[in-house]
This record gives C-alpha cells, structure tokens and sequence, in this order.
C-alpha cells in the first residue's frame, strides 16, 4: 500500500459518501462517487445515480471543466474500461487530463478487473489504490458479493419482541415494532434490489413489500420475490399489486395456471423445501445485489441453517409475548450449547422506543473460555 | 421549588457520587453524601460508608473543622433528627454552625420525615430541599420502596440468547453470558440486599448467589433467599455454602427437619406457589432494599405476572439457541396484542460481545397508534 495523504483521506470519504446517495437507484450498477482535485482543491464531483445515467467520474469532469487537467481523481471504485451504456470512464479521465487517479477498490466485474487501472497507466496517469478500500468493499458489500460469490448479499430482517417472539401463536404478529422502526425498514427496503418472502408470510400477513417513504426520494422498485413451492398463494395478495415486479420462485412439480400473470421460475427442491442457494443464483443472474428477507421464522431459520445469511438487521420491541408466541427462527436443532449460532453485534442503536441491532452471523466455534455462572 | 444557583447543582451532584460509594456497604441504611462549601469552595465531604459508622454529614464536619461555620452543606438526603446508632445529624450541622443547608429528598424513614429539615430552621438555619430530588430517588430507591411501599426494589437479572431463550431444552444454560457480562453481574448482585432464587434453579444450576468480585472492594454480603414450597432443596447446594446467611421461604405445610441449619419462614401459599407479595413484605421486615431475583422462566414469570418487578436486568449474548430452547418468562399467558406487556429501555450498553437492557415494565395500556406492517 501507498502511503497516503491526509487530504487522499479526506477526499476518499467525500467520494464514498457521494457514492451512497445512488444506494437507492444505481443497481445493479454499483455506487460510485468521484471527487476531482486540484491544488488542494474540489474541482468537481459527481456520482453515478442510475443504469443507463452518467458515471460519477464523467459527471465530474463536466462539473470541473478544464480544472480537470492536472487535477487528482477520487474515485471510490475502479474507473470502467469497457463500453457498456455508457463509454468507458477511463479514457474520459485521459481525455480531461487528469495527472493521477486513487481508487478505493478495484472493480470485480470481469470486463474492468484491474484493466481500468492499466489503462489509466498506459496513458502516463499515476494510479493508486486500496485506499479506504474496506469502506469501499462494506458499502458495495450487495455488487461485490453477487459478482465475488455468485450470490447477493443477504439480509434477514426481524422484528421480534424483548422474549424472542414474532408473533403470537395465532399468528398475529402487527404492532410488535413501533412506527419509528417500520419507517426504518422501508429505507433498508429502498436498498435492496429484491425483497424476499414465503408463501406462508403472503398467506398470514399479505404483505404488499413495496418501499413506502414519506418523502418523494427516487427509489428503484425492488423485485418481490415470493418462495412458493407448489404455486399456493398465487391467488393471493397484495403482493402482486403496486408498480414493481414479483417474481414466484416455485418447485418444477408445480401446475402454474396458464394466464400466471407475474413472473416465474423454478429451483430445484427437496420435498416442500426450494434449494436456497439456487434461489440466491437465479436472483444474482437477474443483477439482485442485496436481497432482504422479510418472512417468518420457517424460512429466516432455513436461510440460517442453510449458513445464507450475512446480517440479521434486528427489531426489538421491549413487549413481552409470553412462551407459546411463535419462535424467532425455527428449526434450528440445537442439542448442547456447543451447537449454538454465535452473531456478532454490529451495532446497536435506538429506532423510536426500539432498538435495532445489526447482526453477522459468525462461524461455529466451540470456545474453551467459558466458565460457569452462579 | 426554590431556585438554585449552578454551584447548587455541582454540589449536588457530588453529594449524590459520594453517596453512591456506599451503594455496597450502607444497607440497610440509605445511601448519603455530604458536601461542605464555603465561599465558593469545598471545605469538607463525607458519606455513609455502613450501619453504626459515622454519617456522611458528621464526617464532612469533621473534615472540614472550623471551615464548617458559615458553610453550605449539600447533602443527598435529609439530615437524621433521631438518635439511632450515632446521634442526629441535625444537631450536628447545627453545632458545627452551618448556615444553609440544601437536601436532594426528605427522608421517609419514619422518625426523619421532615422532621430534620425542622430542626435545622428552628435553630434558624436557611433549608431548602427537592434540588436533584429524581436522581436522589433513584440512587435509593431500594430504600425509598422499602419504606414507602413496604417492599423492597425487585430487579430480575436475566440472560438469554438473541432468540429469547434462557436455557436449552435439557436445562444447560451456562455459557450464554460472556465473561465480561458475568463479572458485571457480581456488580449488581454487591448492590442487592438479597438475592433471590427458586428450588428450580438450585436443583437445576446449584448457583452459589455470592458476590465474587475480582478486586477487594467491601461488600456487605447480600442474604440468599430461596423460594422453596416443600423445602425439597435443603439438602443440597452451594447456596448454603459460603459467608453470606441464607434464608428458606417455605409454605406452612412443608416439613422441616429438626436440624435445619439455616433460617427458614413460611408464608401463605396457594398449591405450589408461594405468595410473592408476602415474601417481598418478610425481606422489607428483615430490612432489604434491593432484591435480584435470578431464576428460571417459572419464578420470573410469576413475579412479572404478580407485578412486582421494578426492573429487568437483561442480558442478551448475540447467539442463537433454537425455538425449542427454554423460555424467557414462562407463563404468562397472552392470548392477544393488547394483552401485550410492555417495558420501557431505560438504558442499552455493550458488556463485552454481549448487550446489556435494563427495562422497566410499564402498565398494561391499548394503543390506538398502531398500525400494519408489510
């Protein structure tokens, strides 16, 4: 690594939180922001906002001008080098003139991969990178997991009451968590580019999974995405209704009727049970970089087991449900503590009288240190 | 309220942290701190350090000599007016020649009730009282309950898994809780008067119940109770081992043998179950401001259904036990939402990888807010 400057620094985390304003729109592009410098000074900036809309770094050359020759481009990922929609942002940097480029992190995607940066080198511009490279990576985490692993990156939201409940054994499960905590939902909506449920949570809920804000901020309907093996619910729902897509994600034993209506596919399935990681490589194939789980325990505790999850983005309600309201996750087979899931507490924070925790999943260890209480 | 000035408050403030320093050694006395300020400046602190030492006023007098005539003194509670073990208070800041003497609360204890504060402007000192009255509550309100309300402070510690479960189906419930969590535990447990138990947990996790801390710090060791119906647990366990006394709360039919070894009460019982109310007036009597109950789902439940926790002290190690793990509360039979209990986070922090709630149950109430999620 480079060493860097304190003005590289402060000009990485400009572009990075430039970069997050297109979280609700650029997929299944990923964010991009661009910062120019020259002469200690911010030239022009720009961010990538929409597929099909300008790259972060042409927007800020425009913004600049002829300030950009000789200035230092901040660019939190890897300028492209090949013609998609757009043209390739390497040769736009030539182009203006740029003397050097710092990138955050390189880009996966199999066309750019480190041919950005040779690029830019073969045209005589000094480039770095790896700066605020984990930054980079955690806020790219959806893009990078679907190009890196082949799947999206996963998210099970819960919310659950102070003694682990969803719901009640009637299943009544509305009013656990407070207003300020459904608000808070529909902005992690708003950066998933597929929501995700099952046939039984479309049967005792018929949620309509759509992003309700309450201002007019631009969001890219995420794609609902409904696990319904044997074709159950299609009848059903608000799931279907609103503006965005739905797909049905069902078993190859099931008799769609002929005018379905809505998106289909099949996955192959043992039993009742959908293969979920076939699930998550048909929704990396559509370009899906983070999905959110939205379900009831059946299918949070399969995508659990199933070792799927890569953060549980937690709702606790400080209401207790009493002992026979339904579990959290279900299914989970934990005999001796040794078996126990250990997650990681990300963060902790309070959502009106809620708390939210953000939570990753850590590997199965058995830990020698523990000791007895009492 | 009068008003008070800024050095009125910084006073106080530090009247109510000395006081504090007593919160392992005073009881059954209250927690006080004592401050005297002349001029502007501090000429003399105290506070109750236990039963039969010097009082916090006597010692700031003592500290302060002859610097005590013409002060003000701030002192966290209402000076004594009684003779107990030591001599009253009153008279004390009276022939040190005090001026002013500014009191958070007034003591309830029946023989002070205001009748300090009297004492003191008989003897033409200026009084005021109420300046920081909420915090100073708080800091006692082991023993403002005891007094007030004939009971002690009951707080519940409990840990669970983030899936809300205190134990596994086979009862193992040890290592849920991490190392860091366990030690603040004994921090909580030095502040209780007592602590309290059930045969169940004796029978299933033989707790100890003493204070075990990792420095030297005096604790006065705090009575272990055990609600046990039958006495069917007398025989066993490391709760009877140990400096601390213990106490058997039986029914009145149980058979106790002639040579018990430990004290032993009964109270009224319907079948199985002790009443709770009656167990809590028996350790008011015996003088216990706080009580910690640490117990299984069965014991905790019934006391939340009772309405007799003042607070939760919830633990909650970021793992997952399975739906088929051992609840938190037991029993508490909600059939529907508006029969939900709900509590109030009164303050959420990171102990180690574990997190730390401390809840306060609120009245049962029908809120119209509420609205469907999904």
């Amino acid at each position: 690594m480079q060493g860097y400057s304190e003005i590289d620094h402060v000009m990485m985390a400009r572009a990075l939180r430039l970069a997050e304003r297109g979280a609700w729109t650029t997929r299944p592009n990923p964010m991009v922001g661009c910062v120019l410098v020259r002469d200690g000074e911010v030239v022009g900036e720009g961010w990538h906002r929409r597929p099909g809309g300008a790259h972060a770094e042409v927007l800020a050359i425009e913004a600049a001008g002829d300030s950009a020759r000789g200035a230092t481009a901040y660019v939190s990922l890897e300028p492209c080098a090949h013609t998609g929609r757009t043209g390739p942002c390497a040769d736009a940097l030539i182009a203006a003139g740029v003397s050097r480029v710092v990138a955050a992190m390189r880009d996966p995607f199999p066309q750019v991969d480190g041919s950005g940066f040779d690029r830019l080198r073969a045209a005589g511009i000094e480039v770095a990178h790896g700066l605020m490279d984990a930054e980079a990576q955690a806020l790219n985490r959806g893009y990078v997991s679907r190009l890196v692993r082949g799947r999206p990156w996963l998210r099970v939201k819960l919310a659950m009451s102070l003694d682990g409940h969803t719901a009640l054994e009637s299943g009544e499960s509305k009013w656990i968590s407070g207003e300020a905590s459904r608000r808070d939902v529909m902005r992690w909506r708003a950066r998933s580019g597929a929501l995700l449920t099952g046939s039984g949570t479309v049967m005792a809920d018929d949620p309509q999974l759509t992003v309700r804000l309450e201002d007019d901020a631009e969001v890219a309907p995420p794609l609902r995405v409904v696990l319904d093996p044997g074709l159950a619910t299609i009848a059903r729902g608000r799931v279907r209704e609103g503006d965005a897509p739905t797909l049905y994600v069902h078993a190859a034993n099931a008799k769609p009727p002929r005018d379905f209506g809505s998106e289909r596919v099949s996955v192959p399935a043992v039993g009742n049970a959908l293969d979920l990681a076939a699930v998550l490589r048909v929704l990396a194939d559509r370009g899906i970089n983070e999905v959110q789980v939205e379900a009831g325990a059946t299918l949070a505790g399969a995508f659990m087991r199933a070792g799927l999850v890569d953060e549980v983005l937690l709702y606790i309600a400080p209401v207790l449900l009493g002992a026979q309201a339904r579990p959290l996750f279900a299914g989970l087979q934990i005999q001796d503590m040794t078996q126990r899931m250990r997650m990681h507490v990300q963060e902790s924070v309070s959502v009106g009288d809620d708390l939210r925790l953000r939570l990753v999943p850590l590997p199965a260890a058995v830990d020698a240190d523990a000791g007895a209480a009492g």
